[in-house]
């Protein structure tokens, strides 16, 4: 029995991401969780442009928590990691953390829903998708 | 007995706050909330610039959590609330909601804590920033 | 004979617009002169939405040159102003400056052209808007 | 006689990256072009907290033009260039590009300024990184 590690994608800081506060302004985490979220569908075979083009459907944000427990700064390069809890018909739920080697800067959870691009209702996560996430799902657990 | 009203700040949506799915991006309701806090404040007679160059003190966000529920489109004219529950010595804790004429778009809530301009660490809030508010919550509670 | 005012636009700064600079992100001023642009037109009678639904137009940024002359900061209050020279069938060239109190903090000149929201090929600006603008022009220069 | 390769950085196009026209908003391009330039100086050897930290220098942006050609899209993957001409004292004139495979969709050149990160007068560029930077141009120009 063996684990798939974690899902993780680097993130370089940038006078862009930064605040007056001489930190990362609060929102640009948030931002790069989705980075790393669509980094890791990616790696799964799943890209969200042909998601939309081919499928009709886009991932929409239905709600998100965040904690911030220490600051990132300029030039600091960062490590966001992706998990995510059992996927449902239309939505999945990811766990996410931000790391700067090994102190947690921030961590949150992150629920997206699997709507339609042109009626913006739910939609079912296609079969190849719900598939392909599930047999993640199996590796993380070891099974 | 009467009630203060609850403040709340217009916000205009330009293509800057829109993304490619046709609607607003989610971190920018985010941004829209914190606009509408340092208004509120600023109502209150509290600018964060002097609180940082006169007390030392930055107001940095320890956790946030938003639930999404309708999206908002270019050139629509937003409404975003703040109100918050009892201040605490170095945080305060604020409830903000985000509406389109009647329509609730998105709510959250934005725990922050005042912390010193240098070290980061946690900081009283002022007496006179704790008396503003503290009259305000009366006043919102028709007291 | 009278002229008429240039148009100006009042922009408060955020932490979002700020960097570890400790002043406005550079980026920042153009959204600023958008958003000054988007104002302008509406006080004309154009609205973004209504050309892009009900004449399939968008006005998409061809060029733009910015000089920065002073940075803005935290808290403070601009003015950012918009006028434009000579209408042609599918572009508009703008001039704008962002103005704190009297001091000029940056200017700049915008190319903007009309296209077609589905082909993305330049497409005449409907002759209601050519009329209107000329009018502006034409109060402008105190005809 | 052999010449330097032109430096260049990838940059992915992500929700955060893009507009209700369904493209890169045009801010971002000017931000690729930070995020490529950085990454330049970094390459050699030159780190701008670093240079903020122990030699006190910002670089600020004076001026500023692009040409907007062709769209960015929903995940492309973009190359930034970043060339430069002769070094002066206190400034440097960048010139950059933006190409999806071999299609240039965008150019420009911007002006930075070196600044004392304390009083933002000029600041001359260390000796360390003028001689770099003249080694680079003379590796350009296969000297």
């Amino acid at each position: 029995m063996s684990f798939a590690p974690i899902f993780s994608w680097p993130v370089r800081i940038y006078y862009e991401d930064t605040d007056a506060g001489g930190v990362v302004y609060h929102t640009n985490y948030i931002k790069f969780m989705e980075r790393a979220r669509t980094e890791f569908l990616r790696s799964q075979g799943i890209e969200l442009d042909v998601m939309e083009q081919e499928h009709r459907i886009l991932f929409a944000i239905r709600a998100l928590s965040v904690e911030y427990r220490r600051p990132a700064r300029l030039n600091d390069l960062l490590r966001v990691t992706v998990d995510f809890d059992a996927v449902r018909s239309a939505s999945l739920m990811f766990r996410q953390t931000v790391f700067r080697d090994d102190e947690l800067l921030c961590d949150g959870s992150v629920r997206v829903a699997s709507i339609c691009a042109d009626s913006f209702r739910p939609k079912a996560i296609p079969d190849f998708m719900q598939v392909q996430l599930a047999e993640r799902l199996a590796a993380r657990a070891g099974e």
